[in-house]
């Protein structure tokens, strides 16, 4: 690995396939960043598990799928280093030496996990390994060193409280880590969903996953939301907030043609099939290459759990160098 | 190892030397169970840092001067288990694990953490680290699936917090914990501090610590709370309440004397020197053969720290083995 590339770390919880809102908020800037950064890319397990302590068996479903949406969407596991978060119980331990440097009412405040716990209805009974996933977090950030935390803007929060941990470790003990910086990628961090209600999301049944097939896709776009006055094909309708051009602006190369067809829409006689059919068309052009790779990997879980193994082992080398400089600065270096 | 026998866990922080309290309260009854029960004795030092994170030198400086009162009260390194908290990552996995089972308005009801943060004046910045402790301990407890807790009877809540989470853990994944047994040791479990005013506790300065040398048990023994309306020796003093009594109480081995000089002291013509006297050669007789065991063990303390970690690999083959069970169960044993 070359010393003078920074060190990315970014992942997935693996409670759902994977859809197009993570391919254009990090999928997409995790392939092109490969190359230049040593990228790390974690399936977060023991995260997942903190929501859904009692479906293990869910979890372990999605961890072999969102192996495959990675090899699918092109992030290299001979470049990239792909691990799983519940192998490296050197996470777990650095997350247990970062409580002591938080306080419950610091936790309390983090704008990110407020939000979190009132979307999943946790309310007061929000598990506690939910609530500390600030310094869980932090953890996997660290214990790799990495410099460059890509985020959504939401996410944010998270990356100060890292960044505050740090500082007190630094601090109190010598210092380990590097202040990771969050980044939020360039282009549409946030993908609305088909409904154009919220944010895409595999919980609000308004995603396109990236190993939906052809039919899927289709049956999909045909109910995107659209301009729900433009009844007749001849009427002018509206692109503003509708949700298929949003999503060809986005998605389609050919932005002039895209100009072109907004024009007509607006004056008339464009209707929501023709629009929809082209993005069909393009959407499919970006997913099919997917899911064939998909497709070839998907003939031999065995290996793709193996690739994931690779990389976890690696991961786990860097996690077992953190804990001896993290011992050693803590004391607790004792033979 | 005796597979009949039960297997019992039992600890300390090492936030400072033991003292009489400790003696009366625990060391006693491990030196008396050893040898029919599966003894491991923890030092419990990711938990003394918890509450100690700014202080690691502190922490480390105790954990040796906690094992020399160890082996200088009896308890037999090579009979019981004596391990080191923080050398066992499989304890911080675990926790990570327990954690989701618990919430955190459970957490916020246990009422000796709840106690803990009055007596420590943490209020809200209580650092999460500590608020957690109860699921650590749990991760303690059953990491080597100890069937039996001597504790305190203000520790009580605690052991039932660990049942909680035991019985969560089995009915979700699989039956891997036995459900551990919360016992208050016979004998007076809070011995009172010299001031009468609360148990014995370092960080009140009412204690004696097992390692004080003999002038410091005398100058301990001779500012003893007594009866303060005792001013003259002729005059009846009170026995309720008066320290040196309830200590002869409890250290004299001849308590037919001590009842004689409870009658002399309540008719009169009994001085509080002469009480202090005798008990000061009581506490004595008990502290000197541990001090001289002290003296031999702290002449190498390269040695002491061999003992402790050769406890702690044992411990870690049955922590690793305990990781087995859970990772299973969990079914996040990947590879």
């Amino acid at each position: 690995m070359d010393a003078m590339k920074k060190i990315i770390l970014t992942g997935d919880r693996p409670s759902g396939p994977l859809h197009l809102g993570h391919y254009v908020g990090s999928l997409k800037n995790r392939v092109a960043m490969q190359h230049d950064h040593q990228q790390y890319v974690m399936i977060a397990d023991v995260q997942a598990l903190s929501a859904n302590a009692e479906s293990p068996e869910k979890v372990r479903d999605n961890v072999l799928q969102v192996m495959l949406d990675y090899l699918a969407v092109g992030i290299d596991p001979t470049v990239s280093t792909i691990f799983l978060q519940s192998m490296i119980p050197e996470i777990a331990e650095l997350t247990i030496y970062f409580l002591n440097l938080v306080t419950v009412a610091r936790l309390q405040r983090n704008p990110t996990v407020k939000e979190e716990i009132r979307q999943k209805g946790f309310g007061a009974s929000v598990p506690a390994g939910f609530f500390m996933h600030p310094v869980s977090q932090a953890a996997d950030i660290t214990i790799v060193k990495a410099d460059v935390v890509p985020v959504g803007e939401d996410q944010m929060p998270l990356i100060e409280q890292c960044c505050e941990i740090v500082r007190s470790f630094n601090r109190i003990y010598a210092p380990v880590f590097p202040e990771p910086r969050g980044v939020v990628p360039p282009q549409g961090a946030r993908l609305m969903g088909l409904d154009g209600k919220a944010k895409m999301s595999k919980s609000l049944g308004n995603a396109i996953s990236l190993s939906d097939p052809l039919d899927e896709l289709q049956k999909k776009v045909m109910s995107m939301y659209t301009d729900p006055n433009h009844v007749h094909v001849a009427s002018p309708g509206q692109v503003e907030g509708n949700m298929v051009f949003s999503y060809l602006d986005i998605f389609d190369p050919n932005s002039a043609e895209v100009e072109e067809l907004k024009a007509h829409y607006r004056r008339g006689g464009l209707g929501d099939v023709a629009i929809k059919k082209r993005l069909i068309g393009v959407l499919d052009a970006l997913l099919s290459p997917m899911r064939e790779r998909r497709a070839v990997f998907a003939k031999d879980p065995g290996a793709v759990i193996e690739l994931l193994k690779q990389g976890t082992l690696r991961t786990r080398e860097i996690a077992a160098q953190t804990m001896i400089d993290v011992r050693k600065a803590m004391q607790i270096d004792y033979w």
